[in-house]
């Protein structure tokens, strides 16, 4: 199935517009998991388990893994929403951005090597450095386009001659010429509303990722009035922190599960 | 030391502004290093061997090695390197981009796991998608500013309202705001010498890493022109696939070397 038919199911079948970001940092697990040789699957692994029947979709971010020279357990973390949750697209979150030979390269290790159904990236070297992504027809293909960091605005706002910022460039291109395959999605941060609904009126129905609900601030109500489509659904709304270290002790899967079905339920409230 | 003091003792050792990129791809490797269970690393350290005292940095790109499953490998590599050319810079090709607390697991990555001198970095996200990385204050941070790739211009070019287009703004951020510990340098592809003087006119006298030498086909007279400094060093000036695949055969570590003082002289010529 492709990346959106696959996001529009568990839309769908969960009710849900959440996305469970897997940042994680082993000095935030409980004590009792640190002590495993296999932490950072095992800490995932329960997360998984316990938030994905209130998802649209898990986002790994890939850093959290290299760092700490994890990447095989990245593969296992993958392999296991797959094969235990199947039908939940996995987003891997890599803001990859290089010229075509290279990107031929990390297109592979993304949709490949780690089987993502969709990976972030970044469009600063322009179409060529997205292409190679589209050899693989079905794949998701995430642009970043406004991002809610206080550094966000340093480039991305800049106005251009023709009154046009440069993430509404990015937008416009992402809907239209750089298209080819209509997997393409934006990244479009939580924290301007009336951003995401520039956004919004720029591209369509195409699916917006917005970090930045939860531990980042985000106003739920106002996200979800400023980004969702016409019938409801366009977004994969993420939080990372603010559900895998809901609990602090030995009870951290079962607060991640509560922390995401309120989560989504707040989102559906707005919808 | 610190990168930009190491790069130019390397400068001056070598009497080279060469830099080698280590884009290993096995399907161009002679057939007897294919067949090695390393083929990698033996590929790699050969090409090292016979070239380092003709460069004045060597240059790994990541995803040859992510997409394989190989990041022990590129370690490994790193490692050579430093223990058997101690003082030639390694500068990480990455292409990084994050936010704050992810960025920080990507300079963990880059100089800690793998002890490199310099990281290239994507600007788009803003200075707090680079102020983790000068955390480590003599490691080199390495900006893309402008590309080279046939994509290059959708967005670098935009030209906003002040008359200042988007790498013209990344340069001078770079050259000033963004310069927290004075190890930063910039990406300017080698295809368009007028933008290599524009660019060497916003920074004085930083560092510029300009690939494009050789195989993608950039004019080194006209690039060594544009982009030296007034002492003749400021330049990086990377090639990988000419000098990589310089031989097809089981001379190719001696072709290597001989297209690597070729290239360097060359760029001397010039300066």
């Amino acid at each position: 199935m492709r990346f959106t038919e696959m996001l529009a199911a568990a839309w769908q079948k969960n009710d849900s517009l959440l996305c469970v970001g897997l940042d994680p940092d082993p000095e935030q697990f409980p004590a009792s998991v640190r002590k495993s040789p296999d932490a950072l699957f095992e800490f995932c692994a329960a997360i998984i388990d316990a938030t994905a029947h209130f998802v649209c979709a898990f986002k790994p971010q890939i850093a959290y893994f290299s760092a700490y020279r994890a990447e095989e357990t990245l593969e296992r973390i993958i392999a296991y929403i797959h094969a235990r949750h199947p039908g939940i697209p996995v987003i891997l979150d890599a803001k990859r951005g290089d010229i075509g030979s290279t990107a031929k390269q990390y297109a592979r290790e993304a949709f490949m090597r780690y089987q993502a159904d969709a990976v972030t990236l970044n469009p600063y070297l322009g179409f060529d450095s997205i292409e190679p992504y589209f050899d693989y027809p079905g794949k998701g293909v995430i642009l970043l386009c406004r991002t809610s960091n206080p550094g966000g605005s340093d480039l991305q706002f800049m106005e251009g001659t023709e009154g046009e910022r440069l993430f509404e460039r990015v937008a416009r291109l992402a809907a239209g010429a750089w298209n080819k395959t209509g997997q393409c999605a934006l990244v479009v941060g939580a924290t301007f509303p009336a951003e995401i609904a520039r956004v919004r009126s720029l591209v369509g129905d195409m699916p917006l990722l917005v970090p930045g609900i939860g531990a980042q601030g985000g106003d739920i109500a106002a996200t979800v009035k400023a980004g969702k489509t016409a019938a409801g659904y366009g977004l994969i709304l993420n939080s990372s922190r603010a559900i895998l270290y809901a609990g602090q002790g030995n009870d951290y899967a079962a607060a991640a599960r509560i922390a995401a079905q309120q989560t989504r339920d707040s989102i559906n409230r707005e919808r």
